[in-house]
């Protein structure tokens, strides 16, 4: 067995991995969308199963590294976080799916607007899942911040696009379905993004041994 | 300090305790709409705030028996899933009070259509709530079983809430913006099933060693 320095670097460079295929996932999920192109949905499914294995396989590792290692109290933080972390990447993958199959519904019907803000938005939330997880590995408390300040971002994007697709259904009741459909899409970016918010905030109590889970006021710069 | 088997009775106990509060959110959450009632929807707000404290309280408690006991197999994979069923009944709240957001906006505006449907879903996802955690207290794996087949019907009902009210929207568009607050409703309760599903599939893994996440086929009389 390797030592358990090593083991927590593996660990730590697996949730990475995760991470970059999720990463990948939120990107071709609404590149599916905005290009009609069923193709890079496929794909989205083909990293889910990846991501799925990886989620036991880290898991399992994490819970036999507690079990066989005994870690004192930093380590054992770092554990339960990877557990924690882990959990989150796993959602956001099944999320992007979530979006997958909106798209694919959507790709055979004309278009109800051009998209931009979806995109936009999902830029956004794609770099969330990237600062996350590098504010763990690199225990970065200032970009957890960040990402934490990102996420209000999100929420005013998905504030806009709901305003503009409900316009779009009151004044032509035959775009009811299909808004319905991208008012779900934006949903799902939202909730990949909150998961990386509570990424961030797993780091940060793991970096400060501050809890900001529920405490808006405690985040510092956040206000 | 307690006997160990005493604290891990203690944590098991407050998760019930906790799930309780759960229960009775999304029950308060739908009667809040249902019967235009906000102070319902305060109790439902009253009742995160104090999840959000167990939550916090009780998974300190669970990391703390991981790094001073060195648990054993058996009680390490216990722990672990009291880690994921705190996290899962947090979020369940915080669902609640998305539920109760909707329902404060629609409280004063005239309904769309009589609430049957809605509650009747309420109630069975109360219900996998209770259930989820029952089978986790008592390890039984058939009522572990039992929550996963109530999710699919809670699939059903959603399916047929949201059917009905893209209805209603493309008969009417003055109904648009309040039928979009009802299908969150119900995606919000769907969403409640979903994590008391992750309980039973915990659960499921506690007692049969068998890992049913992501493997639906695995999940025995489920097809």
């Amino acid at each position: 067995m390797r030592h358990f320095v090593e083991e927590l670097d593996y660990l730590r460079s697996r949730l990475l991995e995760m991470s970059a295929l999720v990463e990948d996932s939120v990107y071709r999920s609404v590149l599916s969308l905005s290009q009609k192109d069923p193709q890079q949905a496929q794909k989205v499914l083909q990293n889910e199963a990846e991501i799925n294995r990886m989620e036991i396989e880290i898991d399992d590792q994490a819970v036999r590294l507690l079990a066989l290692q005994q870690p004192m109290a930093t380590d054992l933080r770092l554990l339960t976080a990877a557990i924690k972390i882990n959990n989150d990447l796993e959602r956001m993958g099944d999320l992007a799916v979530n979006i997958v199959e909106r798209a694919l519904s959507l790709i055979y019907q004309p278009p109800v607007k051009p998209l931009i803000d979806i995109p936009q938005m999902a830029k956004l939330v794609e770099s969330m899942v990237r600062r996350s997880l590098d504010s763990f590995v690199k225990r970065d408390a200032e970009l957890s911040r960040a990402v934490l300040l990102s996420d209000d971002a999100v929420d005013e994007l998905r504030d806009a696009i709901y305003r503009e697709l409900i316009a779009f259904m009151e004044r032509d009741s035959r775009t009811v379905s299909r808004a319905i459909d991208l008012i779900f899409v934006a949903r799902n970016l939202e909730r990949i993004a909150d998961h990386a918010t509570n990424i961030a905030e797993d780091v940060l109590y793991l970096v400060q041994g501050v809890d900001v889970r529920h405490h808006a006021e405690a985040r510092g710069s956040i206000t």
